[in-house]
């Protein structure tokens, strides 16, 4: 869709980094009018929605230099250069929790933050979840707490701002969306 | 919370801008390494899930030039320096929208990147909407169309990716289970 269409007159690399990269674009609006742009170049990344056969979520604490704190989040990992998306989720998985699926199914794809930066989450639901023999395999610089958690855990998490991210948000919903249907005489949602 | 704290060691501003800034942090990590931080500020937003008396969602199209695409989103807008999120939230409503609300009842507040970014959103449900004498004042440098969706059709822009934001998608989500709770005799979710 290119409606309201912003076309890039000039563009200014600011910065390239190990993660991400800014440059500022100058563009002109629908109106003839010229203004900036400001947008963060991100590779995208992959995140899972992996509820064990206790229908429990598993959920990953890590600290977030960015906020400050650590926060509590759904499984999540960058796209390496090259990485098909559902590659990477899969490798995250399996890194991340010590878990393997059977297969992935794609939920949803977003963008988090479209004014100012281009990262596109893949967030995959992970199918028939098993234990790998070697368990969470994590970079020596890498420090995660894993949890398993209910649905009703996982919203009091939300209420009180340990979970706290996007993301984690969408999960948390759509994964209770999805044992309602499973579990109930309802109509499906 | 502050599990595996990482202790900023060395601070570097490369870009202060209008809207964002960059900065990079060298840390020390739990382990005693030392690692980069790339972290963009800034200001933090708000968006609302705004339902009608006929349970539409009120949605905005707009080009967002870091996906080089226009996409289908809830109504949001940046926080202004000092600007008490709520306050932002009810102006936003009123100037993108045309409608008012009796009040404004925060959903969730969430980080959209927390792996490089401190942008927080603010999700409002605008209560008691009503439409506005003067209808929508957009900036003369702002091109929104809006519109009213059912909440099938919402899942549908889902579906081909119209709607293609993390917030959006949450909303999506919060409204259903909201409209299934208020429209049924089932048990509330």
């Amino acid at each position: 869709m290119s409606k309201f269409e912003e076309k890039t007159t000039r563009s200014e690399r600011i910065y390239e980094g190990k993660i991400i990269n800014l440059k500022v674009d100058e563009v002109l609006l629908p109106n003839g009018h010229s203004s900036k742009r400001e947008l963060v170049e991100h590779p995208g990344a992959v995140a899972l929605v992996a509820l064990t056969a206790e229908n429990k979520l598993i959920l990953v604490e890590q600290y977030r230099k960015a906020l400050e704190r650590s926060i509590i989040e759904i499984p999540a990992g960058k796209i390496e250069k090259g990485e098909d998306p559902a590659y990477t989720a899969m490798r995250e998985l399996e890194e991340e929790t010590g878990y393997t699926a059977d297969k992935l199914e794609l939920i949803q794809s977003f963008s988090t933050s479209p004014g100012f930066a281009d990262e596109v989450i893949h967030v995959y639901a992970a199918i028939g979840l098993k234990k790998s023999e070697s368990g969470a395999v994590l970079d020596e610089d890498e420090f995660v707490e894993l949890m398993e958690v209910t649905i009703d855990e996982a919203e009091d998490m939300m209420k009180d701002n340990r979970i706290y991210d996007a993301k984690t948000a969408f999960a948390v919903l759509w994964a209770k969306q999805k044992l309602l249907n499973e579990n109930s005489t309802y109509p499906k949602l």
